[in-house]
């Protein structure tokens, strides 16, 4: 045995996963529209900033989800960045894909669907897609946005579960 | 003005940094070293998983920084992700070059610095680099590494301060 294999003796996807539970990440919501034109969504726990001049955005997705297909280059999306008060929402765009947009709390800007209760919209479009192995990285070049909520509590994905920056909310059943 | 100005009143950049001070991150240490054998390292909010078959990780950088150059292809690298105990070593690792690596709270793995303290270690090589505009999404191949601590509050960016789960720990000076 090695030096290294006794300092870090998880390897690959085991160590990757127990880094990662270790790891808090801010709470998304990215909607789009099919082929043909109806509603898609779902939650992301990967989006963050790719810098501000000219402003984009990026996030991972799986090239299985039935999702990717749908995001090529161009086709509008909205991020919405979530508050502890958006919990049910990301719960229910983490759920089965029938129930995601049966309530009418999502209102149409074109094709895209947008839930006013986020803290946050921004409007953007599929610039570019980096694939790697059975994933991708997806940039957004953004166009504009809401006046984001004040004072706001963030919603946070960790060790399975939501969390708020003062309490924890729920478990991820 | 048409409908959707009205919805969507703030623009591009202005659009984008309104939504990310609305959006937590948890918050992570990159480290490495340069061509000439000498350590290197940032502090970095936007660390995700990018797939865990096989394990990959994806971080975002500026093209511009002191780091980017070094950090080529096969280039071998640590990624530490970090509790609300690490907050002095994240601030360090966020502020003066010329401080980040005077005090001997790390040793080399090769010739990549480690800090023991952190909540959980990955070793990876630099293995893609998409370049967009003036930044750049890397693209890390986990190895292996350490066993991660348990129990611990993770540490968090949020509305330029630091925070864990349960309380704001520190202002971003």
């Amino acid at each position: 045995m090695t030096t290294e294999s006794l300092n870090f003796p998880v390897i690959g996807s085991d160590a990757l996963k127990a880094a990662f539970r270790t790891h808090a990440s801010g709470v998304a919501i990215i909607t789009s529209h099919d082929n043909d034109g109806l509603p898609i969504g779902f939650t992301a726990t990967s989006v963050t900033s790719l810098g501000s001049n000219p402003p984009l955005v990026s996030f991972n997705i799986a090239r299985g989800s039935s999702s990717y297909p749908q995001l090529v280059i161009g086709r509008e999306v909205a991020l919405h960045t979530l508050c502890a008060k958006n919990l049910s929402l990301a719960q229910r765009m983490a759920g089965p894909k029938e129930n995601r947009f049966t309530d009418a709390d999502f209102e149409l800007i074109g094709k895209v669907p947008v839930f006013r209760e986020a803290s946050s919209i921004l409007i953007g479009k599929v610039r570019e897609r980096f694939e790697v192995e059975s994933n991708a990285v997806v940039i957004l070049d953004i166009l504009h946005g809401t006046e984001p909520m004040e004072q706001t509590r963030p919603l946070l994905y960790f060790q399975r579960g939501y969390l708020t920056a003062t309490e924890r909310l729920a478990e991820n059943s």
